[in-house]
């Protein structure tokens, strides 16, 4: 019998100032950690400027290749606000007025001039994901759900687009920190790794008061696995004198 | 006649880590804004997993489409490094022990094991890029610059090889925050970008202690018409009482 397929998904993150430096991401570490709580397995993210040939051609890529893709950025109303009619070309869709967008916005603060009602044009087909905070919907197309780049309105719109996707066994981890160096604690560590195909076990050293170290990760979804192997990794540490502290 | 082609590059992530939500990455901002101190355009990033298969096709896959390639992660001695076995295999050439990467790990503490062997094994024909700070190395094949992920080291690596990098006119921005919705000053905005299409203008909505605004920001090669476009900018916003504040 196969365990129910996994659904995937592709974060891609739209914004010459993610690119150029001006802004640091803030939202692809919150899509990591609330689509491994549904099951979701996030394989991948690009980061891709405001440019329309550019956007078309990443977004047809990725929406046949994973289960969902998530866009963040270029949904405000300004010149360099280009996401919502990408992704209509993408998708061979005209863009249209929607009318309860056009409602929403009117609830909205200020004058509901051209350029916020840019913000109510949505490609045929949407549907709107509720913002809580500034109005302006989100949209869902197809797989491929299209949220703002402010972190804060990120986060509401993935929350009220969450009820929409098909959930997979969420995707625990166990971590625990060894304060032994990588290359000593390495042959041990791939020995488990390999005996332990179904999870995955990663890694990260660090330095923490001129000390060395490794946050070791275990990730699965099976708990009780995933325990067992953090507990022999923590065993098998301790034999190496790496003192090891389990850690959240 | 023509100006120099501007060279362009994409950075690719490479880790588990940053797609599970354990890990922030905190090198593409660094990325971003250092090559646009040498007028490289980093015109797409990428975030991958630790995967054979997907690291050597979308390897393959930028490569081809940019000047310069930076892959992050995945260069040290435990059984999830698997950068440099990846890079070998896209570019068809065997993983070999180089010779002047052992000298260096020997330097370095601990035991020179099987695990800290695997650091100096480098794709063949491939160059070593100095790490000062942990001594195993970073290696450069092709146009692919392979760096760690660990940001300390990342940036030491990073300028290790600028040296090397085919340089173009240095992209320079200036900014302004206005107090005004984005809604508000859209059209005003949009004029002027639509009159010097030879800079780059980005909208960047804030809230700040309970005031809306947004950071607009000119970017482009030439100092004088950066200058002169951020003049007109404020001067616009200005008269559109959103009392624009320039800002670095």
């Amino acid at each position: 019998m196969n365990a129910p397929a996994q659904p995937t998904a592709c974060v891609m993150i739209i914004g010459n100032e993610i690119l150029s430096g001006k802004t640091q991401d803030a939202n692809l570490q919150f899509f990591g950690i609330e689509l491994a709580k549904l099951g979701i397995k996030l394989v991948e993210a690009r980061v891709v400027r405001d440019d329309h040939e550019m956007i078309v051609a990443q977004l047809n890529e990725c929406r046949v290749k994973y289960t969902y893709v998530f866009t963040t950025g270029g949904i405000g109303p300004t010149h360099d606000d280009i996401t919502a009619e990408c992704i209509a070309r993408a998708f061979g869709v005209p863009l249209e007025l929607n009318a309860n967008a056009v409602e929403r916005l009117r609830r909205g603060r200020g004058e509901l001039n051209e350029a916020r009602l840019k913000m109510a044009r949505v490609p045929a087909g949407a549907s709107l994901i509720d913002n809580p905070i500034s109005n302006a919907p989100g949209f869902r197309i197809g797989n491929v759900f299209v949220v703002a780049g402010i972190p804060a309105i990120a986060r509401a719109m993935f929350h009220a687009s969450a009820g929409e996707l098909t959930k997979g066994a969420e995707i625990l981890s166990a971590a625990v920190d060894v304060y032994a160096r990588e290359g000593d604690l390495a042959a041990s560590l791939e020995q488990i790794a390999t005996a332990h195909p179904e999870v995955e076990i990663g890694s990260y050293p660090f330095a923490r008061e001129g000390r060395f170290g490794a946050s070791l990760v275990v990730r699965g979804t099976d708990a009780e696995l995933v325990q067992r192997v953090i507990e022999e990794i923590t065993r098998a540490m301790t034999e190496l004198g790496g003192r090891p502290v389990r850690t959240l």
